[in-house]
C-alpha cells in the first residue's frame, strides 16, 4: 500500500507490516489447519447479488437498531481481546471511534481497558459487554453488575468456549501479553492473563482458559444468566438451528452466529453459510446477527438479505487501530458505511427495510479443473 | 505478442504494454475485489457447446437484425468512455471500424468525440446513444434530440449508475482525463468532465457522476424518456426477471443484459449466467441483448444459444483501438466476426436463427480440489 | 525423466524435448483456448472407480472385438496426421506396433505413408482407414477402393471438421509439412499438403481443409459411403444423443465419440462426459468408442464402465514414436495394456464384459475456493 | 519446523527432512498419479461439522471399543510394512508406544520385526494381526495360529491386494529393503523379501507380491479363514456396499474402509467419502473401520459422526517413528488424542456415543473458478 488506504485489504497489510509479529499472529490466526478462517471470507463470495435498478437511491438510510437502540448502520463492533497490543489507546479508542460513527461496540471482558474507563472515554456511545462464564460464578455475576452500573446496554454471552480453540502460530509464539499490559477488568493476577507466569510451552492463553473458564457451562447458565440480570442477553457462537431454538425457548434477545473468528474449532461453516438455517429457525422471535469474513460493504448487505439484522466486525477494526488508534478505527468504520451506502444504492435499497431474500442467490457455477 | 495479432488476448497485452497505466487501469477495471470481472469470463467457460454435424455447412449466413436494423453478424459494439484516451481518433475510428464491418455502435454519453462528429465520420454507419440520466433533465433531452437529428437509430439507457462503482485502481491513480480531452458532448465545462477540475483524493469520474447524474432516477424517468422519443430505447444494465418485465410493461424496445462490465458493484452474478432467466422472463416480446466478458466466437454463440440476439463488446474494441485505431478495431470485429463463423459452423448453424438452446448446457462436472 | 518411462507422461516430456517446436506444437495443441484439451484428461479425475474385491483375478482376460474383428485389449490407435514428423519410420512403425501387441490402428488419410505402405509393413495387423469427404468425390471414393484393396477393416469418417479448428499455435507458428514429407495417399501436389507452397499467414493445415475438403458434407454423405462399401463405417466426431441416433437410422456400425483431440472446437465437453448420453441413445444398436484424454489404464477402464467398447488414443502413441519409432509405440500400447490389466484386477474384473455402470460414480465432492 | 512438533504435519517435515529419500518415497507415494491420496486428506474438508454448545463438556470420556476390547480413544494404528526403514525399534517400538496410550495396534504381516517381538515388547497391549492371503495358503494358516498364540486379538484381512499398486516412485528408486533388514515373521529367504534378490526395474515390492500373493483371493478365502480361527476377522480395503454386505453375510466380525492409504488403485474415491454408503449397508450388524487421510482430531470425529467406530492412522504414525522411535510415536497418538478431546468438547460430546449425524454435513458451497 502507498499512500491512503481505499479497501479494508490495505489496513491490514499496514498493520501486518508494522505489528510485532506475535501479536498479529494473535489478531489473524484461525484454529488448526485455518481451512474456516479462508471459508469465512470466500464463502460471501458464493453468494451473488442480484440488484434492482430504477428506483430512486437519491436518498438513503443506513440506519437501524440493534436490541432497541438505534445504530447509523447495521455495522456494529465485535468483541476483540487485549486491544493495547494494537494501539497504545485500545478499547477506549474503539469506544470513541464507535461513538464518533454512531454505532455500538461489544467490549470483550477480555480487554486490556476495564469497562469503566471504555465507558468513560465515550459516554454517549452505545455498548454491550462480552462475557465468559468463569469457574467462580461471582466473577461472571461481577462484571454484569458492573457492566449493568456502567450503562452497558446487553450481554454478548460467548456460547463456543469451553476451551480455547488450537492456534498453531499461538503455540509457537507461546503467546503470552507484553509486560506493560493486563487484563484490566480482573483485580486479581490470575484472572488478569499477566505475562509474568509459567504457562510453559503452549498458548498462554489457552492455559488461562483452561484454569478459568468453566467448561462445565450449560443450558442451565443461561437460565441463571436470564434471571441475574434485566439486560438484553445475545448468545455468542451459534451455528445450529437446534440450538437456536433452545436459546430462544429460554428467552435470550439474541443470537449472534459466529465461529469466533475461525478461532475455536477449525472446519465449521462459515458463517454466511450458516446463517439461513439460524434465520429460519427462531421464526423472527429475537434479533440474528452475524460476524466472521465481513471485509466490505456487500458483504453486509448479503448478510442482511439472508435475515441478518446487522454484522459485527472484529479484525478488520484492530487493523484500523493498528494502523491509527481512534482515527483509524473510524476510517474502518467509515469506509464501511460508504461501501455499505455504495451496495444499498446499486441494489436499489433506500432502507435496510428493503433489502430482502431476492437480492441475493447462491452461485450456480461450476469451476473447471 | 510477436508477430500479428491471432486472438484478442493478444490485442489486450499489446494495450497493456503500450497505453498508459492510468488509462489501461480505467479501461481494465472492475469494481471492489473485480470477482465479478473475472466472472463475466470465465462463466462462459463454464457453459459447454455440443456441436451438431454433418449439416451443409458450406454456405453460411451471419447477419441479424438489431432493432430492426440488419447487422453483418450478432456482435455489436458497445459503449465505452473517452475512447481517445486509447488512440488519438478516438470514436470516429470506432464509427468508420463498425461501418466498414457493417454492424452497429453504441456511442457512449461520455464521448471525447460529439455526436455529430461520430456520425459524420461513418455516415453509413448504424449507431445507437448511451444515456444517462443527468440532474438537470435538459441536458439529457437535449442528447436525445441530437441524437435524433444525427440520425442514431435508438437509445441505450444505462439503469445501473445512479452513483459510480467503486474501481480502486482509479481511486489509487487519481483517474483523470488528459489535459488534451473533454466529454465533447457536453458545453459546460462542468459537464465535460474537464480535467482542470479539482476532484479531491478520489476517482474523478466518481465525483463527475455524484455531482452531474441523477441517483433519483427511476421507472418514472423510463416513462418519460418513452414519452420523448419514438426511436426505440434499450434498458442497459438489467439481471432481473422482474425488472425485465417492468420494463417490458413499459414499453421499452430491448433489455440489454449488463453489469456494466463489472465495474458497478461486484459480486453480482456474470451476465452470461443471468440471461437464461432474462430472456424467459420478457417472452420474446422485445430484443434481449448482452455484454460482458465477450472474448471469442464461442462466447458469442453460447448468448444466442442462450437466448440473445446479440452481443456487445466493449474493451476488446479498445484494445483494437489502442493496438491501431480504426484498422485495429476493424481487426478485432473481423477476428471476433470470423471467429464466430467458425464456431456456427462447427456446430452445424447455418443461419443465427439456427442457433437454439440444445447446442448449450451448464458444466456438470465438478473439481477436485 | 531419468532411465526407462514409467508413465505416458515421461514419453511425452521426452517428445517435447526432442521434438522440433512447431511438430511438438502441431501434435499437443488444441483449438482456441484449450479449455477442452484440459478437460479431457481432467474429466477422467472427475469419475471414480468403486472396486469389487475377491473376484479371483489370477486369470484375466483382457481382449474384446472390434467391429468383429479380436483385439488383445480395448485400447486401438486413432488416427494422427503425418506421423513422419515424429519419427522417420511415422505410421509404417505404428503399424508394426499394432501389429506386435495385437490391437487395430486407424490410419490417417493424411498419413505421411501410403495406406498400402502400411498394409505391407504389418500385413498381419488389423488396420481401418480415417476418411475426409473431398469437395472431389472421386478422391475420397478412391481412397476407399484403395484400402478394401489393401485389407483395411472399415472406414472412420470424421464428421466433424467441414474446416480445420484454430490452433494458435499452428497459426503462429505457420505450420506446414517438412521439406521432406508429403501426405502420401495423394498423387497430386495441391492434395499431399506439399510444403512449397504459399499458405500465407495462416497455419497451412487450415488452408489446405478450407481449400480441398467440402464443407457441405451432410448425412447425404454418409447415404452415399453407405453405398459406396460394404466395409464397416464409424461416424467419428460425435458429441450428441441425437446425431447418433441418425447415425445409427442411417446405418453406420460405429460411433467414436471425439472432440478431434480438442482440435477442432474450444468449449465442447470432454469426451468421457459426452459419452453416457451416447451410450444411452443408440441403445446397444452400434458399437460405441471414445477417443481424448485417455492417459492410463484406469482411463480405460472407466470409458468402458461407461459403456465403451473401446478407445483409441492419439498423442500417447506419437509421444511413443518419438521416443523410439515402433519399439517406443509399441512400449506405449505395451503400457496402457499392463496399468489396464492392474486396473481390471484390482477392480475385481477378469473379463472386458465384467466390467459394468457399478464400477464408476461421478465424484460429488465439492472443491473449496 | 522449528521447534516442537505442534501438529502432524510437523512430524512428516521431519521424516521428509532425515529419511533416506527412497524410504520416505516409499511410506508417502500413493498409487500412479496420487489423486485419490491427495483425496483422501483434502476430501475429510469437504465435510464440515455443526457444533453443539453449552452441554457441560467439563469431563470428557474418549475411550470406545473396538472389537469388544476397550480402547483409550477411537484412534487405532493401522498396518504399515517394514517400519524399522523408519527407526531402528520400527514396530517394537509402535507396540509400546500403543500400549502406553491404551490403544489397539494393527500389525503388518510385512513387519521388520517378527509378531512374537512386537507381543513380547509390549505384553499389556491390544494387538491385531494384518494378514495377506499367501498363494502357500500354510504360510497364511501359519502366521493365523501364530497370532492366536501370541495373543493377537484378531486378524485384518487385505482383500484390496492381488496384485501390488503401481507406485510411480517405487518404480523410479526400484526400491529394495536395505540390506540389514527383512520381513521378520517369514523363514524362507523368499518371502522375506530379502534385499539381495534380483527385482530387475521393478519396485522389488511389485515382483513379490506377484511371486508370493495369491491373485486367486476369492471369497471362498474368507469362508476358509472364517472356518480356520475363532479369532475375530475384520475385511480390510472395502469401498463398496455390496461387498460389505457379502462379508456381512459370511460372518466377518467389521469391515476396515480402506484404499489402503491410496496406494492400489488410483481414481477410487477417499474414504471418507466412501464409508456413509457402507455404515448404511451394514445396518449395525457389524464394526465399521476406517483408514486413510486422518491427520487431525476433527477427522476422528467426522469419521465417527458418519458412523466409523475408529479410524486406523497409518503414516502419521510413521512420522513419529522417524522422529524419535517409541516417544516419537506416542507424541503422535497423544497429540491426535489432545485434537480429538477439543473437538469433542467443541462440538458439545461428552462421550463418543453422543457423536452423531446432525455434526456433519456435506460442504453446499461451490468454488468459483
Amino acid at each position: 500500500m502507498s499512500g491512503k488506504p481505499v479497501c479494508i485489504a490495505d489496513f491490514e497489510e499496514y498493520a501486518r507490516t508494522f505489528l510485532p509479529k506475535s501479536v498479529y499472529d494473535y489478531y489473524r490466526s484461525g484454529a488448526d489447519d485455518q481451512e474456516t478462517l479462508a471459508e469465512n471470507v470466500a464463502a460471501f463470495s458464493r453468494w451473488q447479488l442480484y440488484p434492482r435498478v430504477l428506483r430512486d437511491v437519491s436518498v438513503l438510510d443506513l440506519s437501524t437498531s440493534v436490541l432497541g437502540h438505534r445504530v447509523s448502520m447495521p455495522v456494529c463492533v465485535a468483541a476483540t481481546a487485549m486491544q493495547r497490543m494494537a494501539h497504545a489507546d485500545g478499547e477506549t479508542a474503539t469506544a470513541r471511534a464507535c461513538q464518533a460513527v454512531g454505532t455500538g461496540m461489544m467490549l470483550s471482558s477480555w480487554a486490556t481497558s476495564s469497562l469503566e474507563e471504555v465507558a468513560a472515554a465515550a459516554p454517549g456511545g452505545l455498548r454491550w459487554l462480552q462475557l465468559y462464564v468463569y469457574k467462580d460464578r461471582a466473577v461472571t455475576e461481577g462484571l454484569v453488575r458492573r457492566a449493568e452500573r456502567a450503562g452497558y446496554r446487553g450481554i454478548f454471552l460467548t456460547a463456543d468456549t469451553p476451551y480455547l480453540g488450537r492456534r498453531i502460530a499461538d503455540v509457537r509464539n507461546r503467546f503470552r501479553l507484553p509486560p506493560h499490559l493486563r487484563l484490566k477488568n480482573f483485580s486479581s493476577s490470575a484472572l488478569a492473563f499477566s505475562p509474568g507466569k509459567d504457562f510453559g510451552e503452549d498458548s498462554g492463553l489457552a492455559v488461562y482458559v483452561a484454569e478459568a473458564i468453566d467448561a462445565s457451562v450449560s443450558w442451565d447458565d443461561i437460565r441463571w444468566l436470564r434471571a441475574l440480570t434485566s439486560l438484553p442477553i445475545v448468545l455468542k457462537g451459534i451455528l445450529r438451528a437446534d440450538d437456536a431454538k433452545e436459546a430462544v425457548k429460554i428467552g435470550v434477545n439474541g443470537i449472534l452466529v459466529s465461529n469466533h473468528g475461525a478461532r475455536q474449532l477449525d472446519g465449521v461453516p462459515a458463517t454466511i453459510d450458516a446463517l439461513p438455517d439460524i434465520v429460519e429457525a427462531v421464526e423472527g422471535k429475537v434479533e440474528v446477527f452475524l460476524d466472521g469474513g465481513v471485509r466490505k460493504g456487500t458483504d453486509v448487505l448479503k448478510a442482511l438479505a439472508l435475515g441478518a439484522r446487522a454484522v459485527f466486525i472484529g479484525r478488520p477494526l484492530l487493523w484500523g487501530l493498528a494502523y491509527q488508534g481512534e482515527e483509524g478505527a473510524k476510517e474502518v468504520l467509515q469506509m464501511l458505511k460508504e461501501e455499505f451506502r455504495l451496495a444499498m444504492a446499486l441494489t436499489g435499497c433506500r432502507r435496510v427495510e428493503e433489502v430482502d431474500r431476492t437480492l441475493i442467490r447462491r452461485h450456480r457455477g461450476l469451476s473447471r479443473i
